[in-house]
């Protein structure tokens, strides 16, 4: 669930409290268009086969295992299917460099716990996904700007890391139709941020939440799979952890996620776990294993379809309904759209006026940004909005922002 | 579950990890008798009517709230129920003061991450539960020894964290039926305990992991219910965190704990939570407050009745077997019995000769102790014992403990 306040009180934020108080009011009403909330649409969810898994676990011989207590490590069963699903990407590994966590956000927690000291700079995009920035938060980091392709000299990430303190700890990026840009990293972009991490000497953090949902457009090789292709297949050589998560294609309410990585760090995170929460969920690893083995390729097609179906419908409708000073991107597959704003208009502010007239909410993009700027963007998600809701929400949100130009000239 | 290595290899470890590896291989055989693990018995678990709660919420109108994300601070009516419930253990409080965790490990977790920085130090008592050791290693403290009633000084916990480098933060202690120990505080040593946390201005986190197991004996309030006493039953005004689980009661795979508080600090660690993993598994919270609310007491009553014969049982066997120079605890609940060897001899090394001759399995007593002294203790549960094992294993220890004692003298 998104967090409001976190949004609108952010490290940059300038609201009070009694204005982001309103703010939660109105986002609570019924007849709000809502693109805000990056979550999957709960009518794509597999619910008879997780109904159904969960039965025959706790119906048979499996119930004893189930509910008991289990290792901090996973469910084998499970690390097992996740290897072979690696393999299918270029990522070839064994259970060995899987690690079951509760859901992919506990991942970039522990990662934070494991490589941030007070001072140590994290570098990740501008905008980044903005549970990173909270989860890494937790350990008191700097950040540093990570801009693929760019000409900045490597000794310039380390050199600004020692005048804040620390040093630079690992590179964190979403690959894969980027939230909240929707953006994929070219294999260009990738390269040069292997080449940038070796130099360095530092880790990549390999965000794959919404790898699968790919709806058009060329695959690009996941991070960890050129990392391996550079030390000959061996995945001990390598520095990505590839972040994966069960939340976007079968249940986020499981808590499932995973990290494949080399097999020295795994057994750090493990023991990580195993002093923060012993183990994830056993019976829901179980059943995410059965649902995964049973039915996942054709869940994927079926999120794909519907997805893809709204991404395309949103596209079309900012086409139609936003005035021409208005940027948006064109995500091959995902969750989001990412709207540039006229300079000078503010998201948080546009939000607050889309609440109050025409009813629609979204994020504004500043909450993603480590250093509070992207005043003037917003974030659109379009994976639970049917075509009315598009169709209608962007042309009230065209009008809107058309009626706001002048003030904001 | 246990992890081993951790166990011979802790801080003030001397076993090679060769050693250790051979000691691995034989705790997996099955011939062995194992009084090791601290985990309830799968065969107490109520597997039917946790099948049927899965069945009940998947199948019907909430299967869509059960498998979507859902709010950080846990699922309302499971909080509702859990502060009808501690309202009878006289601690009245709302919902607000209280909030789901991942297994009450992962209070301990966000306890450590909310008050420790590197070099503060945590009370705790010599030994103590070594989860919580684990938990709170993670921010790297020190620890000074916590003796209810002691006539220590106050000043001087002061003084001695401030010779290390930080200050003291909380007194961390298990108030019922202790892991490892199975000893209870009384009424006095409570009130000695708050009186000390007023004076030095700390938090208390009492660990009632165990409280609903009690067998015998009388009930003592809760540390929590006495700091509201002192208060008027203003929850706000209080310092203790009251750490609850599910795992011993219900069942430990669903990985459900919470913690009770003022919501002052109960919102600080919503946003950890928020952080570190967004929130527990909605389906299984929705499960847990669907099956406590339907068979709550009579679970209680049932592995009461179980754990209760077998800790007596234990106790009997450990009068029938032990030399005279053995000591051990008499709990009221709970799942331990501690052993105090003869002075001299080595709770490691008589685990290491009772797999290799005897076949029975055992905790050694220092993986307890933060400073890595209680070498001639071991820890037993009976939990999972069945009267044959009891019988049959404490007889063996018995005999192994007399052949060593020459040695040991």
């Amino acid at each position: 669930m998104m967090n409001w306040e976190t949004i609108f009180a952010d490290r940059a934020g300038r609201m009070k409290a009694s204005e982001i108080r309103e703010l939660l009011k109105l986002l609570e009403q019924p007849d709000i268009i809502s693109f805000a909330g990056g979550i999957p649409d709960v009518n794509l969810f597999p619910k008879a086969e997780v109904a159904a898994a969960y039965a025959d676990i706790l119906g048979g011989g499996q119930a004893a295992v189930g509910l008991q207590y289990s290792v901090s490590e996973g469910y084998k069963p499970l690390r097992d299917w996740i290897a072979g699903e690696m393999a299918k990407i270029g990522i070839a590994c064994s259970a060995g460099n899987v690690f079951i966590t509760s859901g992919s956000q506990q991942v970039l927690d522990y990662l934070g716990k494991l490589f941030l000291s007070p001072k140590d700079t994290a570098l990740v995009t501008w905008p980044t996904y903005m549970g990173a920035l909270g989860a890494f938060n937790a350990y008191e980091p700097a950040y540093d700007r990570l801009t693929p392709l760019s000409n900045r000299e490597p000794g310039s990430y380390v050199q600004a890391a020692e005048a804040k303190g620390g040093r630079v700890k690992f590179a964190y990026c979403v690959p894969e139709f980027h939230n909240p840009t929707g953006v994929t990293m070219t294999r260009a972009e990738r390269d040069w941020l292997l080449d940038l991490a070796e130099t360095l000497d530092i880790a990549v953090v390999e965000d794959a939440a919404y790898q699968q949902l790919r709806y058009d457009g060329e695959t690009v090789p996941p991070i960890l799979a050129l990392d391996l292709a550079r030390h000959g297949g061996d995945i001990e050589k390598t520095r990505t952890f590839y972040c994966g998560s069960f939340s976007k294609t079968l249940a986020p309410g499981l808590r499932v996620g995973w990290v494949v990585a080399n097999s020295e760090v795994i057994r750090k995170l493990v023991l990580i776990k195993q002093a923060a929460d012993l183990h994830s969920s056993t019976v829901n690893q179980m059943v995410i294993a059965r649902v995964a083995e049973t039915i996942f390729d054709a869940q994927i097609a079926k999120i794909r379809k519907a997805y893809s179906h709204r991404r395309t419908r949103m596209l079309e409708a900012l086409a139609t309904h936003m005035p021409s000073s208005v940027e948006w991107t064109r995500p091959e597959g995902g969750m989001f759209v990412w709207v540039t704003l006229p300079k000078g208009m503010d998201g948080a502010a546009l939000l607050a006026r889309a609440l109050e007239t025409v009813r629609v909410a979204f994020v504004p993009g500043k909450a993603f940004f480590a250093d509070g700027s992207g005043e003037n963007t917003i974030r659109l998600s379009f994976s639970c909005a049917s075509d009315a809701m598009i169709d209608e929400g962007i042309a009230r949100l065209g009008r809107l922002i058309s009626a706001e130009m002048p003030a904001a000239a």
